[in-house]
């Protein structure tokens, strides 16, 4: 887990409409905010690509004493790559020392990227252990916490917790362990 | 109904955390640009507040040959207000010819303001009709449409279908024609 103490730490999550990436980026803000107590803006564009079934969801994270000025991300710091079209879209847009998660059962992993790669077929695996996809973004949040650690755990569950049915909430707590060991397993055979 | 065709309309849904307004602002957005073919961006900001348990989302709609350039609400054309925080932090934010909706339930109709103000009890007439105040945030949707035409009706209820949960699709339609007619019967007592 790498510790992140940006003033500004910039999330791009890009898909497809129907894997709740808007859910996804919602839970992370509210778990940066309402519980973690820092700041953060989060927003979706939609513009022509969002009729062709494209869907996106940015959110910025800044400490509690930096107020967060312009709201759109332009550089991700991380991105969660869902589609192959995502990743035709926005997979050269990265910082220098960024991180992309590219979920491999929809995209191939590029040959040459800047920032650090990491390939899991989240959604495959999702359907594997659940035998439904539903949960592929919470597994991906899952992911993305035990990778950036940008939001703490205990936070990242309370705020899907807020956010999902009634119900639901043991899967949606499966989904995020398997998300924190999809990705420990991850840095272990890359480090 | 007046017809909206500026460059760019914004909206600002101000509440409490628990009323449904990051869903409406999606939903706005959904219907504006999914269905109605303009561009959106739909973003809420978390600081301090959020942590109160204030909530607050905002959409900013242009015509499909306008892009957006900057995704924040400066000065809103429409305003939603459903708790007395809200009305207190953002009731003087309008545009001269703004409007204001205030969901009297829970906020007193200020004796000053710019704009128009629509004063309805949003949350009691839904809590009357229904029995139960879930439904609310997409009644204000519906008096929201009906006012200000920023989407066509036809749209708003595809996007509300498209976005909750399955089963409750009547509801949210009977919901809708509630909003509706209130905006009607207001307009019609003011005009």
């Amino acid at each position: 887990m790498e510790s992140r103490q940006k003033n500004r730490y910039e999330i791009r999550l890009a898909g497809m409409g129907g894997q709740g990436l808007i859910l996804a980026g919602i839970i992370l803000a509210e778990a940066a905010t309402i519980f973690d107590g820092k700041n953060a803006v989060q927003s979706q564009s939609y513009g022509p690509e969002s009729r062709g079934g494209a869907s996106r969801a940015e959110v910025i994270i800044s400490p509690e004493d930096v107020e967060i000025d312009y709201p759109k991300v332009t550089t991700p710091d991380m991105l969660l790559v869902m589609s192959r079209e995502a990743m035709e879209r926005y997979g050269h847009e990265l910082k220098p020392d960024g991180i992309i998660i590219i979920d491999s059962t929809y995209v191939h992993k590029p040959e040459k990227a800047t920032g650090k790669i990491i390939s899991i077929p989240v959604t495959e695996l999702t359907k594997e252990k659940f035998g439904k996809t539903i949960v592929a973004n919470i597994v991906a949040l899952g992911i993305i916490v035990e990778i950036t650690g940008i939001v703490s755990k205990d936070s990242l569950e309370k705020a899907v917790i807020k956010r999902v049915p009634r119900g639901t909430e043991e899967l949606n707590k499966s989904a995020l362990e398997l998300g924190y060991f999809l990705a420990r397993e991850k840095m272990n055979t890359i480090n």
